[in-house]
């Protein structure tokens, strides 16, 4: 229930696509610092909006939230100081603005008959309207348009007794692409959906009888000195109390299909997943890109931030020089100057700069993570070519993103993906380089040390760059209406 | 359900007592513009929030709220602008402050099966408590702490087909004293509590074909132009569509029991209840207090703004000159100058200064409308003695008030009314006035044109004043708990 | 100098006409608290802005500014604990909106060699523009728009020594009607216009060796509980020190012209003014008006609040019923609904509704205390017309409104003014009225005590209404391009 | 004058070492959208608040300032189009919070007798507080606490009669370190002082007939897609009108003294200065370094962002593998988490993060730009052991810090300079490292090309590692009571 919606008739789906941090603390002094802490390693996974939920005795719950960066909605001392207690879950998260955000902002808490319950969850579930027209239908009434509101619901309206079991309950009713960290009177719970496509893992603090941490990545971890003790293992629940951890598997066998796009740029390069470590994964994406699609050239120049470890690996590869032709402005606040048409055609480089004299008269290799909308890229090219780049050749440390992904990273409908609507040789006509290579699919998986893809059970979500979407996209089948581009562009 | 509430483990029954104005209109133009004058023109019952959700098209709608003044809140085009369609219902409230504020601020919406609905109530449940704690056990979960909620998953849950039949329902299993507004794609629903403790009247603009308008007060029809046709019955539900006005009356015959506070106090003078002016009461009240309990003095001054019809009809009848011997000031903000103790002692007047002249020398008559913990009568007798009044009586248009209120109107628990631990005499000493007298029942239904007061069927509720509770308190009485100050203070 | 201002080449002359109250103490406990409720108690003299310095030990100034009512900006008890020390002056005022407000906010603060003056003043320099441009000339950079500012340069480049023979060096430059209150390191300084057109009253709190107050009105005395002492007189300085009070009389001997619209409107009632009441003033107006045109009427209704006290001497004299047949409402904000065409035609209320039942098919007397540009009057005789009214007579406690004000007090150019350009005939039939009436210039100076208007000497300050313009308009004649609009209308 | 700053009595010298980069342009079609845009470009030389003014048309000027980064403040559509012009002159700058800082953000603006002046400054004047003394001394009020009013004062009361040869008069006067740029009716104006210690470039737009642009450093030239023309020289005075430049030196020959920490610090990488690139300095000083002082080991890890040039120049040069060892967060917020006591020892990296599969077990050089107090080295060293480094060798890409900065670069007072008071071998014990080198002065002056240091005429401003003050510091000498601090440490 919402009290004034700007506009309550507007759909209740477009929670969709939703990139997020989570993180939770179990039975430690500070715990909402610690979170805070966390969420602040975790701010790359979402920038617009924060919350934390403490725990500081049975049935005493207290909450903060706010828009802005995670510094700035924690750096208030009684802010602080109100979030009492030894257990905390926090969220971060990439959202719309204006006042809808407010109200969408994670951990989403309710009170329930055995108690409350905060719930902070990243991710996308693919039957979130067939079940929330079933739930309305049952008399719930919702409040907001984020996806996380049906677990509250299906939880609230779950027969069984423990919330351990309500949970369980409502995730076998759920479908798609998450992890969640809860927390209630008793117990601290973590889960990660039955494929494990988005990331969660198990930190300590202070050994046995220690705090419990659970996090995103591990570079939450380390910001709070946590020991890294394992992932989370798909369709795994962790119940963490004062016992101890207790795992719980509900869920019948199913592949692992970890999201293969956080190791090309969405996890932080100083995170370890599964046992190998994103940077190291990427410097080894730019040796098999420059393995296969090498180019004689002056310099290799990373479009920073993202494409900076590929192009290391790029340059140590293929033996030429590594360097900054490209400088990041960092600067970029919120909004910017919508430069008026007379201005445009400057080309205007808000965020990246070129750095001339590294790139005047050279044959430039540039070394990128990805090709969505192309116009990015587009952009970058003739900025390097106006810096005085004799030739521009652009590498790509992923293969071509040919289709949407609906298990939680914003990704733009098909009619949209450069590379799925033009062959190679065009988008490079299109963004004007004078060459374009993407990392094959078996060079990708080579990089993350395997022999290659194997197509029964690849071991990775590539939906994006493959179309092999392993969790079924049931809403899309059964409400075509409500995401008719998206249908269109796909062909489903 | 609430994303991040402050402290997600208060009592969900602070919702007491709130004061509030409703409005509605259906099929007029500016349906915004003029819910909003509406609200404005019943702006005494609440200062703190108002909203209105307006109608386009079946399914399509609007809404806007905030913290303040109606003024303030809908002063904006472009809010006006957004606001469309020729039907909406609006309300405002007294409430307290902060983030929790905007949640509870009304009309609540929600999604059903069957479409939104919106709807605005003044007044009080007295099961509200009761019926939580079976929603919350029923799968329900609760967003705000207002009661209104309440009505909300009673109707989402009902089994009825119909929303008419569904309110009524939801009606059926609530007790206390309210009236409301809803507005849905099909009609806009008006209805009061059984004994029509809290007010509400129909209006129509421009005659028939015109528009209906819902409202708590006559004046609110005034400012927008539209003729007074009736009082909405007590236990009468009214639903006007595009066929016109249909009336249901669901509940069993009961005693009428309007709040006779309204009379005295709380409804603003120009407005007409239940066919008498409420001026022209108070100035009766002033009568009939001055043939019961005159005193020889030199000038009948009252205690602004409420007091002055009251004081009028006293000097009248006393034949003693009426002056404005206290002058408000109008400018009080929302904070103000919290004293020092050095300070304090000064008596401190920020919102009622001695007209000293008017004063000085003379045998002062003071006339205010009640007195409740006392506090403040205390400061204007001791403000008007250092302005150099002689003597100084204090006559008060109402009856002494033993009671708490627990239909509606914001009043302190039974430990903290002055008249519920102290004689007449003993307020005199307290209050530091020279003599004090309080209108008696009888003279008070005498003002009203009643013989006095008919025990058995008194027609008004004055449980105030009396502590005849003629509509059941089942949360006092079955939640002890959770109200345990006025429950020892009421001895109940 | 301006660091950024929104158009730093607008003209420098918008400062004309500001209604301002101020406030000073010299030698209290907790003296920015007693200047924040004598600011209070002047709230109706301005009510968009407020500041307070106050001085702790020699040199060490402390300042808090903002815009609103002075409860809001000063109900912070961080702001008042950073006020220190036992010496304040305040402002407030009536003035424009957005970020040039702040800068012009009063008291003005300035460092000098011989150390810091705070400077808050009330009323309006006619030669204002003619100093400027001389001071420009000179090298002095001016910040604000306000002609305050003209003081704080003057006394800057003065070469004078000490800081009174600076003041009066610079009072002796400019032309006007002023009230000032300075402070600095060694003493409070208070001083009014050569003619005494705007009021200044002393007080003092705990007799000997207390404290000294001043105040534009005596009801800032009562909120602080001062005791009034006298006036200041008309080209009065005082000079306030640790070793008591001292007068200073620079300028020759001119007439009084204390500004006669003090009585019949700016001033609040219970303020004493010349050992005069305002409330008596007003109501011996009311008595005066109904012995010079009395007409037949059931009832006698003031437009409210300024009406009230003229109605009951009205009343009184006419032995025809006060009612109170007009309902104010004092919650309209800031900003309010600017109703669209379908609904203006409703004659929209937000300030005044008619109270029907007082009304309605009786001949009415309205009593409101002036007519400016009319349209107020104008609605006002409708609305009780709508309420039903069989007659409307019209009776206004001030002689018609003729001349603009250029002595402080906010006025229209004469073109708008309806007084300067219909006689009383016309005017009725343009407000609607059926008959209007004006209290005659003999008849207001008898109501204050004199018998009749003496040409040669007044005694008052009445040019709005006879254009006896005592205080030479040099920036008028000077520069007629600044005030093109007053210029033409007021042929001068 | 300060119409109520927040303590008028502080001293007025706290503008001390500001940081800023200014921007102007003469004569182009969205004069303030470039302007925004080379702001832009120049966010790093400051980020607390920008301004720009515009002139449309003689005497029409427009302003619009705030505080935050350039984006935020300009990237409003309506602010922008209120500035109107083809002429316009930004700053943005490093400064204090609150009220203050809105009166200080330049460009300050100004109306003389010979019309508006608007002017932007970077830098620093070393007789600020003996210029002040005499000017109010004279009569001026000061309104703001920054070096630039001072300017504004004496071009106001200078004798000349162009705004060029009061200018020129002005600067006469000061002394210091500084650039500006000013805009008035007939011109835009570049300066830069004797020795040229700030830098600022001019360039054009479209050839000739097109646009000048003055700017703070070239990467905001390259935003605008402007041609870089030339330095502007030290001691030049550059008038830009539609005529054409021209250029003016009004000062005798002095030494160039070119702030040299901009090459290894405060510039940004694709700036060029003085005809060298910034980002080839940072890595021949790297390179320098290597040759110095190098150390066996496993890696070479920037201290990012700075720290990264001179890394890869070491690496190269050293042969060892370049690594991001360290992660920057660039989502730290205005404000932060202050860690309780409890938390504080985990070693909390809010902005810096180990890399730690590139860390642990290695032996590790860590290249940073500087060390000035070393309490961020010791953070950085220990995080670094924490993820595990066999070894920690600290090479510093500058000589020691040894002396505060009084010409515009924010430096602590020299006793808090950790190389003020200590020698290598102890700042290395202190900050925990292993072993740790400076770059040599000599070896400096080689990465930049020079033999060595010529100590007659260094040709840089190295005062901050040698004490060799070239410009006076009078105010340090005459008003030893203000910076006693400042004066001890210094021992002058």
């Amino acid at each position: 229930m919402h009290p004034l919606p700007h506009d309550p008739s507007r759909d209740d789906d477009d929670g969709f696509h939703e990139e997020c941090g989570v993180f939770g603390v179990w039975n430690a002094t500070d715990a909402a610092a610690l979170t805070a802490l966390g969420l602040h390693a975790l701010q790359h996974r979402g920038q617009e909006a924060a919350g934390v939920v403490t725990l500081s005795e049975p049935g005493k719950f207290h909450a903060h939230r706010g828009l802005g960066l995670v510094g700035d909605i924690f750096g208030d001392a009684k802010v602080m100081a109100g979030l009492k207690g030894r257990c905390a879950v926090g969220h971060n998260r990439y959202a719309t603005t204006g006042e809808t955000a407010l109200r969408n902002v994670q951990p989403l808490f309710a009170d329930f008959e055995f108690g409350g319950l905060a719930v902070a969850h990243n991710g996308n579930l693919t039957n979130a309207v067939t079940l929330k027209r079933a739930l309305v239908r049952r008399g719930c009434i919702f409040q907001a348009t984020s996806d996380s509101e049906v677990f509250i619901h299906l939880i609230a309206i779950s027969l069984y007794a423990s919330v351990v079991d309500r949970l369980i309950d409502a995730l076998k009713q759920v479908q798609g692409a998450y992890s969640l960290v809860g927390l209630h009177d008793g117990a601290m719970i973590g889960a990660r959906d039955p494929m494990g496509v988005r990331p969660l893992v198990l930190g300590r603090i202070g050994g046995e009888g220690g705090a419990y941490v659970l996090a995103s990545e591990t570079c939450a971890l380390d910001i709070v000195s946590a020991d890294f003790v394992r992932d989370i293992e798909p369709g795994e629940i962790v119940v963490i109390d004062n016992n101890g951890l207790r795992s719980i598997k509900p869920f019948g066998r199913t592949q692992n299909r970890f999201c293969i796009f956080e190791y090309i740029y969405f996890a932080r390069p100083d995170s370890v997943v599964e046992g190998t470590p994103v940077y190291t994964t990427r410097k080894r994406i730019g040796e098999e890109l420059a393995r296969e699609s090498h180019v004689e050239a002056d310099v290799v120049v990373p479009v920073p931030d993202s494409g900076v470890p590929a192009a290391m690996g790029y340059a140590t590869e293929a033996r030429i020089p590594f360097e900054l032709g490209i400088i990041r402005n960092h600067y970029v606040g919120r909004t910017f100057i919508e430069p008026t048409d007379q201005i445009r055609h400057l080309g205007v480089k808000l965020k990246h700069s070129a750095n001339r004299p590294m790139i005047e008269g050279k044959r430039v290799i540039l070394v990128d993570d990805s090709i969505v909308r192309g116009t990015t890229s587009k952009k970058i090219v003739e900025m390097v070519r106006q810096a005085g780049a004799k030739e521009v050749h652009m590498r790509i440390s992923s293969p071509p993103t040919t289709h949407s992904c609906f298990y939680g990273i914003d990704t733009p409908e098909r009619s949209k993906l450069l590379a799925a609507n033009h062959d190679v040789e065009e988008m490079a006509r299109i963004i004007g380089a004078d060459s374009l290579a993407f990392i094959s699919l078996p060079g990708l998986y080579r990089a993350l040390g395997r022999d290659g893809r194997d197509a029964a059970n690849p071991g990775y979500c590539d939906a994006c760059f493959t179309g092999d979407y392993a969790i079924p996209l049931t809403d899309l089948v059964d409400h075509p209406e409500r995401m008719p581009a998206l249908l269109a562009a796909n062909g489903q």
